[in-house]
């Protein structure tokens, strides 16, 4: 581990829930599916010791390993990298950014910047379970997202805006104009070439991540690993991601 | 007008109040007066009458003119570039995020990006007309202002922080040491090379000027210039910037 990630460069990742154990076995099997990157992330049941096993477990994976950082059990030295969530449509400035300040006062100092990747998230399903913690009631309407995407990207240059749907595959046509409203603001330089776009949420087959890797710069695949077939699907989305026409460019 | 505003360049900018006026000839001696840049920028009393009245006044200033948009009065075409105040020690969402999402809502479509800078305003002094305005009731402690110095340059990537004395003179010392939390912020790259450090406050003489300079990327001279010595004053800033040693690179 220790290589230091660069998001500007995947197209698929995996995200692996620290609540949901799986053997070590499937772990390198994922850690070698041919996904870009994996992250360790998730909302419900998260602890120190859970975030610890499965950063152990994919110890020898062939692609840096990060740690979204939704709650202080989650923020373990040994990781490639971080993600931190700011979520956009909360309502709560505790989530926005107190929650961010609190952490930075105590470990400001240690923060290995390089190797840190704020996520814009704009949340649209209020019954997820990330949306409830943050307060997010309802899905943002369309004029609400792209305001999201300008202040996040063109305001603040957050490095990654992420549309999350949380176990429900979106609406390609708003994924797709959030990538236009992105298209028109200008892309930094350097390693992320800010903003990159996430797409996560519902993508269970070939069909879905094609579809969202025509019009997001990078899916994520959750839930579909923890189905019992669960193997089969990710590389079915691996092999769907490599065969689809990337979104268009700037 | 309409050439593009390099922050990064800027070692001394003047802030205009729109609503202070000064005489044509004022205004002319004070964009030759080899500053960097011209912020039209102010708190009270601003219509859309006196920004445009200044913005006239300005056309063949030889350096950028630049808009701070503190308000929606004063979102005017024909700058240069626009400076976006993002106050990080209000206490209330509504200025830190809310007013923006109400005018990208409105002007999303339109904002010409690459002109567009926000600034990670920290207000050191409550009695000033704009920490009233945004709600702060009192100077952040220092672990405070380190933590919104990471919060902005580290995890938001604002590519401007603005440390904001207003009227006062600061500490040289906080001022060094936000300086200081900043050096161990990787830079971007690109036209800002973010973040690029702002001091503003009590720049009155050149004594002032070359101290802060020296701690400071960038100084803001504002309130100096309406004395009644103002030109002169306005010089020696200058004069002191150009003979100032440069504040430690990263």
């Amino acid at each position: 581990m220790l290589r230091k990630p660069s998001p500007a460069d995947w197209r698929h990742v995996v995200k692996l829930d620290p609540d949901k154990p799986l053997p070590r076995s499937d772990l390198r099997a994922i850690a070698r599916s041919g996904t870009d990157a994996l992250i360790i992330g998730g909302t419900q049941g998260i602890t120190r010791a859970k975030v610890g096993r499965l950063l152990t477990g994919l110890w020898q994976a062939p692609v840096p390993v990060l740690i979204e950082v939704s709650a202080p059990e989650s923020l373990l030295p040994g990781a490639d990298g971080y993600l931190i969530p700011v979520p956009l449509n909360s309502p709560d400035p505790y989530w926005l950014m107190g929650a961010h300040i609190e952490a930075l006062r105590r470990f400001g100092g240690r923060v290995p910047w390089e190797r840190v990747f704020a996520e814009g998230y704009i949340m649209m399903n209020p019954d997820s379970a990330a949306a409830r913690r943050v307060g997010v009631r309802e899905a943002p309407a369309e004029a609400d997202v792209r305001a999201y995407v300008r202040l996040a990207a063109g305001l603040w240059r957050l490095p990654i805006i992420y549309l999350e749907y949380s176990g429900r595959l979106g609406d390609p046509r708003q994924v797709a104009q959030v990538r236009n409203v992105l298209r028109r603001i200008p892309a930094g330089t350097g390693e992320t070439a800010w903003p990159r776009f996430f797409y996560g949420g519902g993508i269970a087959d070939a069909a879905a991540a094609g579809r969202m890797a025509a019009v997001a710069h990078t899916i994520v695949v959750g839930n579909a690993i923890y189905q019992p077939d669960g193997l089969e699907r990710l590389h079915a989305t691996v092999r769907a991601v490599a065969e689809s026409r990337r979104p268009p460019s700037r």
